[in-house]
C-alpha cells in the first residue's frame, strides 16, 4: 500500500522557483520531520522525497508539493514502480475506487499521524 | 538523454534527517539555483526533483544529494520511466558506457554551466 504524504507550503505557488527562502527552508523542515515520523510510523528503511514541478514532471496540481514516501525492503517489484504508482492517484482515470481505504481509516490515520508532529 | 544534474551539502551525511536546518536551507536554495539554470540550459519546461533517501529509497551512495532532472513534453515515454533511468544510472551492472557521452564533454557541459550559476 502506498503511504504518501504531502507537505505543501502556506502560500500556494506553481512551481518550485517561486518559493522564497524563508518558504524553502520551512517547506524541508517540516518534510523532514513528516519524513521522521513516516519512516517510524510505517516501520520503513528509507524515504523517497519527490517534488513533480510543472507538468512534464508529472504535476497535476497547481501548488508545489513535496512527496514524502515511506519505503521498505521489496516494497515494489520495481524499485521504482513508487513513481508509476505516485502518477497514478494523481490521475482519476487510473485511480481505482474500490482500492481506496474509507474516509474514516484515512481520516483517523492522519489524526493519528496529527498528533505526532 | 538524461541531464541529471546532483546537489549535495558540503558536510557529507548519509540520510536527509541528518541535515541541519542551515544545510536543509543551503541545499535547496542551491537545488533551486540549479534548476532554473538547467531549465533554461536545456529548454525544459518543468523539472523532477528526487531524493533517494536511504537503500529502500534506490540511494547507492552514503551521502544525500538531491537530484535536479530538467523535463520536456515526451521526453520519456512513460513519464516516469525517468525513475527507472535514475536507478539504472546509479547501478554500474546496467549502465552501458557505450552510451555514456565523452568525458571531455561532459566537462565542458560542467564548465559552462558553473559560470551560469
Amino acid at each position: 500500500s502506498c503511504s504518501d504524504v504531502l507537505v505543501c507550503p502556506l502560500r500556494p505557488v506553481e512551481r518550485f522557483r517561486d518559493l522564497r527562502p524563508d518558504e524553502l527552508a520551512d517547506l524541508f523542515s517540516t518534510a523532514q520531520r513528516v519524513a521522521n515520523l513516516v519512516e517510524k510510523h510505517f516501520n520503513a528503511t528509507s524515504i523517497t522525497i519527490a517534488i513533480q514541478d510543472g507538468p512534464e514532471a508529472g504535476q497535476t496540481v497547481k501548488h508545489v508539493h513535496v512527496h514524502v514516501l515511506p519505503r521498505k525492503a521489496g516494497d515494489f517489484k520495481h524499485n521504482d514502480s513508487i513513481y508509476d504508482e505516485l502518477q497514478n492517484h494523481d490521475q482519476e482515470d487510473k485511480d481505482i475506487p474500490s482500492k481506496w481505504r474509507s474516509e474514516e481509516e484515512m481520516a483517523a490515520e492522519a489524526s493519528d499521524l496529527r498528533k505526532q508532529l
